[in-house]
């Protein structure tokens, strides 16, 4: 179960940081710019290469230390078949180095629909006789508006090609609530979200106590996500919103379990784009910037293995 | 705005028949395969090319009786950038042909990454200084779970480059009412979401009463359009769930206001795979599928002509 293979990555690395990769051109050092433009022209395949030699230098310089990296989708796809090709290429080289990959996604849509997302991004698509490995993700993010009948696709997926999901339950933006904190008959509707999560993570329970089809819980609601954690004993979090969005280790703290796991956390541009924060910015040159989001890293681990026990 | 121009195809054609192109290689003639994949192989690149040219021929065969595509992303991003090349290729096509383009994207996500995705999708990504035109399309479907602060920059894109949005509020998909119907405090979730939708949608009134935000609403639902059409008087509707999925003229007769506007009805298989229905097949060999989907067209056209004013 891949459940268990990312609860291993947290034990070896004693560390549940999930870095994310979502790069910007504002984020990335002018050298590697200057170069891919050169190459590709002001393009969408400039930006792409840009984007993965960035990419490509941050995992090397934390694969070693961390479970997972967390690529969102939405920053490639904006260029195009070329961002596609970078984000798909990312996936890769970061599965090479041993990483979990969680594909932030976030799809969700009608069975028929839902299958062809779960084909390519988590299944292997059937031309003509011949299977084909196309993307390159071990998790996805998926949205549960349109229920049951748009998650069971993924799920079927998931059980034939050991990989799993990351359903969203309460997300960390500022007007999550508007819908998801709704009444809807002695509960909200992210509670009515997470119950269906746990129950739907039935079908896929690892040897640790978790099923691999976990849940988004944001670290900018610390009581809401306290009452998940009871609520949901079986379903691992994947906890965005820490650092820049502005949830502290001391809000998330209660997302871990007794063992100290049950979640994973993200952080995007606190990690990747350290070298522009005035923390690191002394402290490392442009070209450093690898090495000033390894030492974004130890940081951020060191601060969540402060509160997780 | 998009949704005058929307409604002037719709007016010119008398149709308000949208052709879903959501291809699948088990719809597509041999010939277009064999050629595809004699060229490409039996990869991305082979179905990619089997796609395109099966759309083409497909939009050549309808463009002039109908006021509008939609391309279902997920068929495409399946088969990774190859996939994402054709499908804006698809819609690119589409566009030349005068058609407005429908992308059903159906994203969503926090407002930093939803900034990436409108920037692509219906906007023009700034690459060190240069903007460039990247997707074609004209609206795109988003989804609500995560509130409006994951709404609002498609609005603000839809302002600045003419573009519309269809909110997802009652899809078709059988389990839809496993979250969107239950009660949210004396009305249902998705009447919450068609409320919030009516009001976002204030942004941007065109000028024949309708907003260039629309909603999803499935056919499959006949009671609960009824209402929703009475509850958002300003709100265009797209909907899906007619023939293949069930949805019958009489179903989402409802759906239309009283000069018989308001809605646009997609179909997909039964359009775009007509050569393979009974009804067509002996009609039709096999190399004229096209003229299938057109005669198919026509018959939907008539059908839906028959119950709207």
């Amino acid at each position: 179960m891949i459940i268990d293979r990312l609860i291993a990555k947290i034990k070896e690395t004693q560390n549940p940081t999930v870095v994310g990769l979502d790069p910007r051109l504002s984020y990335i050092p002018d050298f590697i710019k200057k170069a891919a433009f050169e190459e590709f022209g002001k393009t969408p395949q400039g930006a792409a290469e840009a984007f993965f030699q960035y990419n490509k230098e941050i995992i090397d310089a934390v694969y070693d230390i961390i479970p997972s990296v967390k690529p969102q989708i939405a920053m490639y796809e904006q260029y195009g078949a070329a961002g596609m090709e970078c984000f798909i290429k990312t996936c890769a080289y970061a599965k090479e180095k041993g990483l979990v990959v969680i594909g932030d996604i976030k799809r969700g849509d009608i069975a028929t629909t839902a299958e062809a997302y779960s084909n390519g991004h988590i299944g292997k698509p059937d031309i003509d006789g011949e299977k084909n490995q196309i993307y390159q993700q071990d998790f996805i993010t998926v949205n549960p508006y349109l229920g049951w009948d748009s998650i069971e696709p993924y799920i079927r997926d998931c059980k034939e090609y050991e990989k799993g999901l990351f359903v969203l339950v309460k997300t960390s933006n500022p007007n999550s609530g508007q819908l998801q904190d709704l009444d809807v008959g002695g509960m909200t509707l992210y509670e009515k979200v997470g119950d269906l999560t746990e129950q739907w993570g039935q079908a896929l329970m690892g040897e640790n106590g978790y099923s691999s089809i976990g849940a988004v819980v944001g670290a900018t609601h610390p009581a809401q996500a306290k009452a998940l954690r009871v609520r949901m004993p079986h379903t691992f979090f994947l906890v965005p919103g820490y650092g820049a969005q502005g949830g502290t280790a001391e809000d998330l703290a209660v997302c871990f379990d007794a063992q100290g796991l049950g979640a994973i956390v993200n952080s995007s541009r606190g990690i990747i784009a350290a070298h522009q924060n005035e923390k690191y910015k002394n402290m490392f040159a442009e070209k450093d910037f690898a090495q000033a989001a390894r030492q974004a890293v130890i940081h951020m681990r060191d601060d969540l293995n402060r509160v997780r026990r």
